[in-house]
């Protein structure tokens, strides 16, 4: 149970990537709309699967208690309101001769802010809170102790660049760019590395979720098939890394910085999850659903600042970590830019963000 | 459930005293040695306890899991040298065909600091960790979830000031003075909002524990039917109240603020704590013992500015929440002076500091 090895680390650095905190206008807070969107789609979605195939009673028998755990949960608001639609969706089953209680559990890395998430939890909850630090790729949690585990918009994130992708003697060295979408041996490299992480976190959940219990993930990916430098989320990426190259290009960054920075992030298809999931048949799909977030076709200059900053809000910390706290300003006013005269975000080619919704039941396996 | 109603509030400012942390050097952190040697003293104690009394497979039947919570653990280190003793101990109990798994709780108000905590967790940890953040006056963890609870130098921080030894209208005003040493009544003011406040914490815990579960708590106490003025710790306080007035009458301090000003601790006897337990019921009382802590006769300078500083570690907070941050470092600067001067610490006729280790063990009831 060595939990302290942790998950959002760059393999030079060895740095811990918590989602930007404090007071400023790029926390991560106030720039996490968009995954306060991606939940209302599902919430939907998780009430109807909970209403009809969550087995409560049985499930806590002969206790009365139903526990939760939200994994990367960052430090709210977002955890707050999921934790609450899903006790809703519980309660509404429940026997209303015996009152249940409830019991969550706030997962992230111990480099989360903590102490912004027990300062700012509903004081009227209905629900005993508790936070657990540690990497969820591996041990949190007694075995068989949860029976509802959450994770939203943080399965895409990898543990570690793939070493072949950072290595300049190799043919997959990444250079000159800082994502996979252009190089299909790059984007296999991220895959097998996206394989690994969610097979680490499958094996651990699997200790820890009762039989019969759910697991909700909510994970940003691309549809099957799709050409990955048409898909959104990716040629965001790829924006950026060419935006970082016209810089290097004026000497304003170091060009060697930007070979060797990557973001470590990979969008899978629903196919690769549906493949890694069944592979190791710990857990069942009950559900799996691609969920298109719409594209705006007549975006004003605010909306494209808007999402800038939203980029900014999940990208901030790793840039900052491998560029210098004095650059990232610049960094990010030169992609705003970049970004408003590609056009990318109307672009009638470019298929929208796609966020999987992926419902797992425990096995008995 | 609503948890944020909390414990370290005084009545008037209605703000929460942490324990000081940060780098300084009256961090409680740095200034909590004398914690440490109080669990020294009594782990051997609970540790016989545990051998000879705690059921521990029946306790966990059917499942292997045993839970420990720490009511008021602040931020570290104390707490996991007295976590893992109390593991250690439990484990040489166990039936070595089942492999036994731990689940630690550390609770603290929500002002505490989390984040110092959870970095700090000893990397080599046999145990799952949680936080829980919230008043342990109030309803904490689901009904009896719990197999062992400690309390380390918790139970002594009184909720509130007595109303009546704030009221200017009050025969019980405490003017002139910040504590109860010399007044009967202020006294009896306190007691009754100790009994009121451990009433509230022991109601709580007993829903929370299961019977034949364990709870050790460590209570630094007066001894039955001692003078109170001369035992070190009140007479501690009553020193730091008369340097205050001092101050007062150099014109350093408002004499009104110190009028205002009272510390909100309890020292109980061990009758006192006695007599709670057993008008309640639901627990019964394994062992009562004081543990006087040595007095040295011949104390250097450098022992007295020691102890100085562990009292501005513990004091620290509710004299800057009352005084104002930039009086701080004269108030506990001439406190020390003070303190040289009256040969208080090394005074034949002050009884030594004591601390009651408290072993509870919940009944059926």
């Amino acid at each position: 149970m060595k939990n302290e090895a942790d998950n959002k680390k760059s393999p030079s650095s060895n740095k811990l990537f918590p989602m930007a905190c404090g007071e400023g206008p790029y926390n991560y807070a106030k720039n996490s709309n968009y995954q306060k969107t991606g939940w209302d789609l599902v919430k939907r979605l998780t009430s109807e699967k909970i209403s009809k195939k969550l087995d409560v009673e049985h499930l806590i028998s002969p206790g009365n208690l139903f526990r939760i755990a939200d994994m990367g949960c960052s430090f709210g608001p977002n955890t707050f309101f999921a934790v609450q639609d899903i006790i809703e969706a519980v309660k509404s089953k429940q026997n209303k001769s015996k009152l249940m209680e409830f019991q969550v559990f706030f997962n992230d890395h111990s480099a989360n802010d903590f102490n912004t998430l027990f300062r700012t939890l509903p004081s009227e909850r209905s629900y005993f809170a508790a936070g657990v630090p540690g990497s969820f790729y591996g041990s949190l949690f007694p075995k068989a102790s949860l029976h509802f585990v959450l994770s939203s918009y943080t399965i895409h994130w990898i543990s570690k660049i793939p070493r072949e992708v950072q290595d300049q003697s190799s043919p997959v060295w990444n250079k000159g760019r800082i994502f996979y979408g252009s190089s299909k041996k790059v984007e296999e490299a991220y895959a097998a590395q996206f394989a690994n992480d969610f097979e680490s976190f499958l094996r651990a959940r699997a200790e820890e979720v009762v039989p019969g219990g759910f697991m909700t993930l909510l994970i940003p990916g691309t549809q099957n098939g799709a050409n990955l430098l048409k898909c959104t989320s990716i040629a965001i990426s790829e924006l950026l890394g060419s935006s970082l190259m016209d810089m290097a290009k004026e000497g304003l960054v170091d060009e060697a910085k930007v070979d060797s920075f990557n973001i470590p992030i990979y969008y899978p298809s629903s196919e690769k999850v549906i493949a890694i999931v069944e592979k190791q048949g710990w857990f069942k799909i009950e559900q799996i659903q691609e969920i298109a977030r719409p594209m705006i076709q007549q975006l004003s200059k605010q909306d494209i600042e808007k999402y800038a900053l939203f980029v900014r809000g999940w990208a901030e910390v790793v840039v900052r970590d491998h560029f210098g706290v004095e650059i990232v300003d610049k960094i990010f006013n030169n992609f705003t830019e970049k970004l408003m005269k590609s056009g990318l975000l109307s672009d009638p080619s470019i298929a929208p963000a796609v966020d999987l919704f992926v419902l797992l039941m425990r096995t008995n396996n």
